[in-house]
Parts: C-alpha cells; structure tokens; sequence
C-alpha cells in the first residue's frame, strides 16, 4: 500500500464501530432516502443468482439481498466491519483486501452473477484488483455494479480531474470521524478505467435526491467481455 | 413535427446567417477553445474512412476533416446553412431532415464509418432518426459520435429530468439569435436511448473550460451492435 491507501485503510480501522452505528440508525439521509433502494433495485432489475458485496461494510446490503433469496457473501478489509456483519447471524463474510479477492473460498460459489460496490470504490487501485478480480470470479457476461458520489456533484469547487483527494467528513449523523482521503475519479475516467480491462458499459443511472432534484450518486454497470 | 420541432426548426431558419457569422467569425469562446477541437480530436482519434456530420451547420467540421484526407458529407435541415456551406466551395453537403436521412444518394459512399452530432441533436425524436438511419447508413461496427452541452451543467436550476426546455439565449457573441426550445436528456438517458437502439457506448469524454476547468461538454462514442 502506498501512503494515502495506508490512511484510507486506518481510518476504517477507526471508524468502524461509528459507521456501523451511522448505517444501522439510519443516520445517512442521502442512504436512507436514495441510494440504497437504487443499488438495490439495480441488482434485482440484473435477476442475479449470486452476488459478491467488495466493500460490503456492516452487511446490510448483502442482508437484504440474502431476504429476497439471493445467494452471495460479503468481503471488506475490515475485520471489525466483517465482525458487525457476522454479529448479525449470517456468516456468509470474509476479511479481504481488494487485492487478496481471487485467494479465498465462498463456499460452493466458484463464479458469480455480479460483483457488487456500493461507495467502496475508494482507492486509487481499488478499480484495478476489483477488475483482474472478475475476471477470475464472475461467470460469462458476468457484471460489476459501481455505486459511488455523483462526480460532477462530489467534485465542489476543485478542477474536474482524477487525483487523491482530502475528504472534509469530521461528523455523519451524529458520529464522529476520522477523515480519510479518497481518489477522485470523472465520470469519463470511471468508464474509461473499465472499458480499457475487458468490461463495457451497460447501464449508467444518475440517482436524484427527491428535494433537490439533482443527482447524488451515479450506478455504472459494467459487463465483462 | 410537433410544435416544439416545428418551432426549433423556424428558428434555425431564422439563425442561418446570424449563426454562420458567428461561427466563421470565432465568437463562441467554449467552441473556440475546447468543443472543436475535442470533436476533431475525437474524431481523428477512430481513424474513419467516412463520415456523415449530422446537423453540420455551415460546414466548418467537414472542411477540417475534408483537409485531412477524410472523405464525407454533410447534411442539414436548413437549406440556408447548407447554402452557407457550399459557397465555401465544397459540394459534398446536403439538405435534409433527420428523418430523411436514408433518402439520398451520398456520391459513391453507401456505408459511413461514422455519423457525427455535434451540438446538432436538439428535438426530442432526432436521437431515434439518427440511430435508425445508423442502421442502413454505417458500416458494421460503425460509430455515432455526438457532442452535446454537459448535462449537469447545462441543467442550470431546473430538476435533473429530460424534457423540453426553453431556451435563454437572444445573443451569440455580436449575433442576436432567434430563441428556441430543445429537448434536454440527462447523461443516463443519452445511454439508454442509444442502448435501446442497439448501440453501445464506447468511449466517453468530458471536455473541461481552460479556465473553469470544468466540463462544458461531453462526447458519447456509441459504436453499431
């Protein structure tokens, strides 16, 4: 790891218990209110027989797909997350870097449907193990989904270009945090990135908060060639 | 044509020699410095054989890809800019409708290796009109190129939703313009509709202002299924 994906990865360590907390009191207003019943809707819209969440945090997605009889497992680098997860009494998650993917077990699962991201796409290689990663684990046009912030919307007042970025997060919800850089991609970037390891773009949606009417997120899915 | 088409076609009547002025005279910053040179590149960057430039206006785009040895032609609604475009000595450019674009004889050329839109889709059916034609009129694997008004940022204060809109404009540079209404599309609905016709997006940019350094355009490289 190189020094910003070093802090990236600290600062989960250290916000893992207050994440959790956030999520499950549903303390993220853009969450509750968008974007997880667009990720959601955007898996089940794909019919997938099995799903494998990178970046699946506390689990609640994973949760509510195994609710509507989806098969899949969670991964997150982080082990205190993947304890929260495991805590609420399924054990189909694993501990693993981005890199580490292709080296474990998922039960009977030899290939998934799709890969699932949901905001985990943080680090600047993250796109790239994830990438090499479906090659090894998804089936045949198998697909990966890529939730994160709208770029044009996440970008403020700084130049439109990719880079590592300080995130000014001090507080969510009513937790405290500890501030971890991020790598900044444009929407020209995130398709580019994708399309030049084998996967095509199949649908892009753009989520809009209800009040505002503008976009907060932006879901990429990408099918392998 | 509807009302709202009926109205954008007058309009381009109506704009014909101011429009030519300011595009032969550079009074449009944004084209000066980023959007043509970003088609050309864009362009260039395919390798065509041929092109048709869908709404070219008085002509400059296929002059600058006639100079570089690129054969093609150009069409437009308006017989005035098509008057304007043959008086600067090329005959390779055609009056036509968007819905009548497998109508003509185009010299010897019967597939295109590309049809370019550059700021020309403007009605809400031209996106159907051209991809249909695309059909009969491209190559295999050939390419529909458009450019068009970054929509986060053409979105102004309105919601994020596609539609026709009004437009503001009453100058460009020292040129008093004719307003008239266009169809506005989101960035996820650009996708789905070219995808719903059997396109697949190849390649997207996002040309940023030199000063801004924000996009002011964005160019969709959609390639025939």
């Amino acid at each position: 790891m190189d020094e910003n994906e070093q802090r990236l990865f600290d600062s989960w360590k250290n916000n893992a218990s207050s994440w959790t907390r956030a999520i499950r009191n549903q303390q993220i207003e853009s969450r509750v209110l968008v974007t997880n019943s667009a990720i959601l809707e955007t898996v089940i819209e794909l019919n997938p027989k099995t799903f494998l969440d990178v970046g699946c945090g506390e689990g609640w997605l994973c949760r509510e797909l195994f609710s509507k009889g989806i098969d899949g497992w969670g991964v997150d680098a982080s082990g205190e997350l993947i304890e929260a997860a495991r805590q609420e009494g399924d054990t189909r998650f694993l501990v693993s870097l981005y890199s580490d993917l292709t080296s474990h077990k998922f039960g009977d699962t030899v290939h998934f449907s799709c890969l699932i991201c949901n905001f985990s796409i943080l680090g600047q290689r993250d796109v790239a193990y994830i990438a090499s990663a479906g090659h090894s684990l998804l089936k045949k046009q198998g697909k990966i989904i890529v939730q994160t912030l709208h770029p044009i919307i996440a970008c403020g007042d700084a130049a439109y270009t990719s880079g590592w970025r300080e995130t000014a997060w001090h507080l969510i919800g009513n937790e405290t945090f500890h501030p971890a850089p991020w790598y900044f991609r444009t929407v020209e970037s995130w398709i580019e990135e994708f399309h030049a390891r084998n996967y095509r773009l199949l649908k892009l949606r753009e989520p809009c908060h209800l009040v505002t009417n503008k976009p907060i997120s932006i879901i990429f899915v990408f099918e392998q060639q």
